[in-house]
């Protein structure tokens, strides 16, 4: 008598999900980062601190239940730095309000049975862009997020670098000769003319009736005096904060992501020579790329952090 | 019939080799870190490619020869960037001038039959101060050494922090409104105001006939105007670089090391004060401590990362 034995390669899928100050965004996520069943829903981190953990309960069940196959484990990223051993938020941060030293992963975990990873919502980002995106060829890279602030995720062959309570890649706040005083108390601290919000700041203050910093770029690029000396600061302040960044981590490539990468050259140029006046030669030869993976790379790296996970359990 | 097997607990040793600019020391490294057979010669970099390597076969014979049991492994730490996959040197650095491109790893292996590991002599310091020395609690550290420059080492969890091709924590000449030009370059670049050679010319300039730094601090301590500020200054500009590394890579503790640390609380309390003032409140909490284990940190580390090597290799 002969047994044959069937093996059905049903096909796995990890939950990505990412947890914004407004919205809840959700994916499926092959082994291999494919991304499908990609959502949205109000985050609802304003309401109390339940609130969020009711729309992550209806997200994971929602996604689970579309599934074509089995669900293995669960990433999710937020704000804020996040203790890698104890998965709980460090402190509070701005975005989340209600959760001070939250513990999200075991919070999570009680909602989703399998394996759960939670990180910063940057680092997710910079781990999809490392292995999958405009570093996918980098030892190391660096992934900066241009949005309401100047965000930074570190990948190290692969790897996120956590420090020692999450706190690694704060380059926002630089003290390097700002001139424009910001909320967070670093004196000299360049986020308030980096930003895309204080780009467009500077650029009302001067006069320009503009709502974007894309407006801004328009206009330095087509002559506007008040335009170009603000995006000619910017790129100085940001290729200074760059160079630093490169010489303390040397990674091969930086990935620039966020609302401001979309104007792509006329921020990348300037940027570029910046890097290159302010870095040591044996490090100005630094790849400075715009991210290839748009919105979704913060769920496409929370899906990708679960495999790692679930992965190293089995 | 009975048999029994009697096991000899031989004790094993690594070596550990640091060759610097003038000596190459070595010694040997049980698997706790203990030192013993620590021993100088020239390193004879200067005289031709090949001297440095005579220098070395002479080190190994001499420590192996004198080593009561095993030698498992062996690590040897030098000046400059390292490509932690290839173990060559990238590019040339002032102190080793005949070595551009050395590969290093292949040519000490063909001197020991073992295990060998090469790395920049900073982070086998950082290495050393990370598992048995100031930052022996700590999850992530950085260890500053103030020779004659500003050197750095980055350890995360037991491991060294290398970046892409070896130019990790390069934080001396970063630019921070510095006054006086540096010869590499950067513009702004602090460290003529901040290494011990700088420190020293400056207070030659201002007309104080000193000949090292523990003379500047003796007469700042002592109320000398000059000498005050010039030492205030090096403690807010290293204050700076170090506040700007710890946001970047969030450490628990910074060590600070070399010759300028000897002057102790001098230096070291004006520094935590800048440092406090530059960080983040976020990550201002961090530990500054003075280093634990001396001039053989680089002995130490570079047979603590042979014993890593070895045991990797079982």
């Amino acid at each position: 008598m002969c047994y044959v034995r069937v093996i059905t390669m049903e096909p796995a899928f990890a939950i990505g999900l990412d947890l914004g100050g407004t919205n809840l965004k959700g994916g499926l996520v092959s082994a291999s980062g494919e991304l499908s069943a990609y959502t949205h829903s109000p985050s609802r981190v304003d309401e109390s601190a339940q609130a969020p953990i009711d729309a992550l309960r209806q997200a994971i069940e929602g996604l689970a239940a579309s599934a074509p196959g089995r669900v293995i484990a669960l990433g999710l990223g937020c704000p804020g730095a996040i203790d890698p051993e104890e998965g709980c938020l460090v402190g509070r941060t701005a975005h989340l309000r209600h959760w001070e030293s939250f513990p999200l992963r075991t919070s999570v975990q009680s909602l989703f049975g399998g394996p759960v990873v939670v990180d910063n919502d940057a680092n997710f980002a910079a781990l999809a862009e490392h292995r999958l995106g405009a570093a996918r060829d980098a030892r190391v890279s660096l992934t900066i997020t241009m949005g309401t602030g100047v965000g930074c995720g570190i990948v190290d062959r692969g790897r996120v670098v956590h420090g020692a309570r999450g706190g690694a890649g704060e380059i926002g706040h630089l003290p390097l000769d700002g001139r424009i005083p910001c909320a967070c108390g670093v004196p000299g601290c360049v986020e308030p003319e980096c930003s895309g919000p204080g780009l467009v700041a500077r650029a009302r203050e001067a006069g320009l009736a503009i709502e974007s910093p894309a407006q801004v770029y328009a206009l330095a690029a087509a002559g506007e005096p008040r335009a170009s000396a603000l995006v000619a600061r910017q790129a100085d302040r940001l290729g200074a904060t760059i160079a630093i960044a490169v010489q303390i981590l040397n990674p091969d490539v930086v990935v620039i992501g966020g609302g401001v990468a979309n104007s792509g050259e006329l921020l990348l140029a300037p940027l570029r020579e910046a890097v290159a006046r302010y870095a040591l030669p044996s490090h100005a030869g630094v790849r400075i790329e715009r991210a290839a993976l748009g919105e979704a790379a913060g769920t496409i790296g929370a899906g990708l952090a679960a495999w790692d996970r679930a992965n190293a359990a089995d």
